[in-house]
């Protein structure tokens, strides 16, 4: 243990570059699916260690095999899309890029969610790893994710095959910057993020002119009726011991002032850490809208399309205290417990393909002076930017110098050389 | 008297390119502000009379003045926009067209109102009018409005100095085709058509990731609460015995499923018969929006943007007696009591902005089978498609009949010759 | 006719007891069904007259036939139940009475509705019928119905056998004092007041501790939803050019802090000039109530009970012009235009059972002072107290003096002399 | 230890009385505050011990001081009031009583809630105190609480002197049945109970007649907005992971058929286990409540009362430990752990108020064959009546059993022989 953190503390290779790389992939963020230009600069980065390249799997998926001899296999995945959100940091690196939408529209994009940064900490694994094979062995893949947003990057590589074309690995990993002490490591076991779904629902109606009410069935008041009563849901029916979310994330009705429109468009967001919840509020989400459309006079059914489904991530016990009994060596009082979070990711996809634990954390990246200024003032709330927002923004070098450590440590748990003698 | 009905009877010019021509226009439509194809159309017809073209005059709008020594002048308005509507007639010359909307993704289009019927009934006058100048004397003006539809293009002539550019009208005159046995001509004394005008409200939030909505002030949710309860404010507070309209047009929020908009926009879109009514309903809308926006826990104001007025068609009660005794002679017992209706006009602005009279009617376009089975079985509601449906499509050759002879019949009733001797 | 106007204004009969009588019936209110003592006192007048009585008839009513040889017979009905309104007109005669309500608790009852006015005026009338026997002919049936406000009064007369007990009249008559300038007497022909039904409606739900909503069905938050979406009827289901109103008279849902209850009770009351609309509405209010309560997840069906069923109030076209001709001689500029009211009565039930037409008007009773002060500033809605109000209170003199007149000058435009002759 | 099981096993008393008395309280159940009876028939059991009495404090409380030499003090607290509950549960001595309730209609009275056990098996636990003096040392202190349903009785007795009137004890014990099997003993440490409190909300109006919503501002209205918004206070602003509840349990409006009320009254029941959300809820409760009226445009203020607090019962951890060792020993696989639950009490009130330790327990009293049968198929919320429920019923044997035992355990615990030798 004392040689991962004597290897980490003394660091054999310089990392200087990973403020350019992540300033330049903050400055150039790419929606789901549209990552080419990402993934280029990851297989340029790449192509300075020696690895073993597996792209494009999954779209614009990568895996870096980094072989070492005989010994366990670790594999460590980073996500790297960005969002539609519009950046407003004021950083002179910030993005001003605007990219067609899901609907056409031009939207503004942002690694609003650190992407960025994983990423970042991922390629300076891999270069301390490839540079100080006398410390490990085994195998470490460096998993490179897209289209995480949308959840759906990490099925898209199961699909294309990732399980027989990547040496099978023992345990799996994967971590997350949110707000907190910029550098503390944030770990706990059990379940880490929530459980996730989208629903998109069509809510029909007839359409009128705008003066003739009573010749539409208007479908914007269903909907309204529809967004309202949800919330009855999480305050009504749900065991309030329970945990359930059930969000609005957008409501569409209508393109123009004087027509009442034809249908109206819900997309809801979902999450929770318990199956027969999760069942519960789909049967009373899908028995309410019914309802309201019956209720509004609507003889055609309203339809529900569910996506973005997102895993419980459930931490393994036993990785664990394997991993945390390191941090808690490497990191020192920066090695804290974690909360479990309400958000979602489809990490567990993965090590769920190949059937083995693993483990995934959260590192703090609020700016310090802020982060305590917040605590101090107990704005924890107001003040501290959170993932998605366009003032969301990890302080560079605590954050990824502990997202840097954190991935070799948790793999060097695995591989390192004292697991081998 | 007698002279306007047998010249209407023995049409001594035959109108066969009527048919080709609105074909034409209904095939082509044009979203309100952009009729370019479809003012040239109207001014290659023109180019075949005597007449003097004022154009271009508020975007594409046209004004034809055709000369016949001494007498009173004429003023008849025809519009010639169309709407984001999906075409479903199914008929040969539906449209296909797809044009970018107000928000830039494309939008299907469609003369779902009828304006192509009324350009094509006005250029038929103009015909007449023209072959028969030993029939009537003074100046008879054939307006084509662009932008009726968002409620610019009549005031747009107006501010483009429509009042020193044209003869002064003593009189003037417009039609709409809507549901109703097709050929029948509807006239009433006083109010026809209401006041309204829509209101773009922008409703304040913050945003937040789906998955915490505790970090946010849901926009949503406070949108479908106001448009819940704008309802209450005709249902409980405008005099039972009043009229009053509150319908949404837009709701739109968001624009991805797990991020929590920080705002949202409703459009609405109101209706009155009476000023202090329309008062009240207003300061009700600003005061349940901002009451509803504090509920949320919202400091900021919303935003209320007033748009798309179109003011009181109130006909004048001796215009309307000179010319309805005209339609009993001409149309016998197709000449019928118009019902007030709901839907708003922006053609009042022009004989306003003249300070002279005006008479606007309805003719009947649905076709006469539909609609006598309609009524038979009671059920035009269910069975008559209205203005702004896809659906809608005049029967074409009583429609254009009944509004071609209509707007002569008004025209003549103060220019035709036994006005003058 | 000049006879009419002469009879009445020199009273050959002194009115001078209305007062004190007024002001004892307005003192001791009775609610309806429980109306013993006030019909003692009506009897207890009537006695010193020379005249038949019938009763009791339905309940506690009353009618007193006075007999005056050949000629045609003609009815005036007066109400004379109160209220459960608590007084707060601060007069010295108020009533400070408290008497158990529907539900077995104490309830303040009070005259609210002027039903005082109307028994006092109508004994009033019987005074000068009775004194002046030379000044008419033929027979007058005064009838002095109970149980007007839960609108079961002039039915159960009609059940008890009115039609076979009273001689059959040629016509009936009855008016009602309303918020207008005291001594004003409105008249209209057609629909003067609007036909209303009362709906309760028991809505089921699940019981459970106020701690545990997830082992409930809330009744009350079903119920809420209703009342919300009652709304969207009038406001987008109603033709805004046709007239409905849906109020909540009644919400009760629980009796304890802590306990969700097992069902919640609305009562509602719906008015409407025109049976389709009303058929309509009452589709509407079955359809909601039944969806809300499916959407709550509910497997017992809520209830509907109709009851207090007020018919229009349609007045005869005839009878109001020969009448109208009358009140302007007698009442001069007193004599105005009634407008429609939204109110109802069961009146027209008593002219139904005899198949006869009727008539029947409102007399203004706000002190005259406040009314033209109320006009002049624009405040009549603020200003002035109307029906059912706890400051409701009528100016005496001068309404008292007009609906007795009104009432005599109705009757004798049938059974004056001039008639006979 | 093994004594306090010896001693329980082979009870040196007969306890045959218990079912007679517990079905006596059973089918005379008095609401809070109304005790008079069941107070009487405790003083009656008492009397046949060798005990002090101090009664009457806080109303209809008593303690009774069983001094035994010396050693430490505990006291054991048991409540005897009732609810205004429709017992349905068909047993020959289910309650038929009717009670004038809090606003004097007469309500249904059951004991619903087990007080009739917990008061039964304290009786019990007296009697074994009482015959068994050579098996313990010190105080007991057996305390009959009543109106612990309105959450006043606890403070009644302290404010009545309790801290002086009796010796202060050492620690202070409670339980409740609950459903779960009857017999099972189910401990925790840390909170058991949440915090509660209930808000009485007066929304102002304006009356009017119910044909006139214009004229009204309707309190309804306003009162069903308010009850849909408070559950978007769980759904949209409390953490998912917090725990709060927003129950109503009264909805009150209006009295009659045909008057829109003046104002509504809402009764709120609330709970948490932290003070901090409990906080911001209530802060989020008025916001709502103060802006719903200002969107009705209302300009009164509604008023806030505050009352039925309820402390969180929050277990002292060596107690706790303590008293569960000897709970293993007694009961064996009956002794399990706890659930936190949602409902109140107002027990913590009394070791409070003499700043010492508890402990406050659930025993199970579901029959166990309904237990174990609702269990197998999953139907536990479905199958299982639930306290305040009028099919609430405890399985009388293993249930007063295991309720008198467990309170010798825990008073024993502290008293008995083998804690002073």
């Amino acid at each position: 243990m004392r040689d991962i953190a004597r290897l980490l503390n003394d660091h054999r290779v310089g990392l200087g570059w990973q403020r350019a790389f992540y300033e330049d992939l903050h400055q150039h963020p790419e929606l789901s699916g549209h990552e080419q230009e990402t993934a280029r600069k990851i297989l340029d980065k790449l192509a300075e260690f020696n690895c073993e390249i597996i792209s494009p799997i999954g779209g614009f998926g990568i895996v870096a095999i980094f072989r070492n001899g005989e010994g366990p296999t670790a594999l460590f995945r980073a996500d790297f899309d960005a969002l539609p959100v519009q950046e407003t940091t004021g950083v002179d690196f910030a993005s001003t890029r605007l990219r067609p939408g899901t609907d056409g529209t031009l939207v503004p994009v942002m690694h609003a969610c650190g992407h960025d940064m994983h990423t970042t900490s991922l390629l300076g694994a891999c270069a301390v790893m490839d540079a100080n094979r006398d410390s490990w062995n085994g195998t470490f893949l460096a998993l490179f994710q897209p289209a995480e947003e949308n959840a759906t990057g990490a099925n898209a590589m199961v699909s294309d095959s990732l399980v027989t074309r990547v040496p099978r690995p023992d345990v799996c990993f994967g971590q997350h910057i949110m707000p907190g002490r910029a550098g503390q490591v944030q770990t706990l076991a059990g379940p880490q993020f929530a459980a996730c779904d989208s629903i998109r629902i069509i809510i029909p109606g007839r359409s009128a002119h705008g003066s003739m009410p009573h010749a539409s069935i208007d479908p914007t008041y269903t909907a309204a009726m529809v967004v309202v009563r949800l919330q009855g849901i999480v305050g009504r029916e749900v065991d309030p011991n329970d945990f359930a979310v059930v969000s609005v994330g957008t409501l569409r009705a209508g393109s123009t002032n004087n027509i009442i429109p034809h249908s109206a468009e819900l997309v809801l967001n979902c999450r929770f850490y318990d199956s027969t919840v999760q069942e519960q509020v789909y049967d009373s989400i899908k028995r309410i809208v019914i309802a309201e459309c019956q209720a509004s006079g609507i003889d055609q059914e309203p339809t529900f399309d569910f996506f973005g489904h997102g895993e419980l991530i459930d931490n393994d016990t036993s990785t664990y205290a394997a991993v945390r009994s390191n941090f808690d060596s490497v990191f020192g009082e920066n090695s804290v417990d974690a909360q479990r979070t309400t958000v979602s990711e489809d990490f567990a996809n993965i090590p769920r393909a190949f059937g083995v634990p693993y483990l995934y954390w959260v590192v703090g990246c609020t700016p310090q002076h802020q982060w305590d200024r917040a605590v101090a003032s107990g704005r924890v709330r107001e003040d501290v930017p959170v993932n998605h927002m366009g003032t969301f923004l990890p302080e560079f070098e605590p954050t990824v110098e502990a997202s840097t450590k954190a991935a070799l440590t948790a793999v060097l748990t695995y591989l390192g050389s004292q697991n081998v003698t």
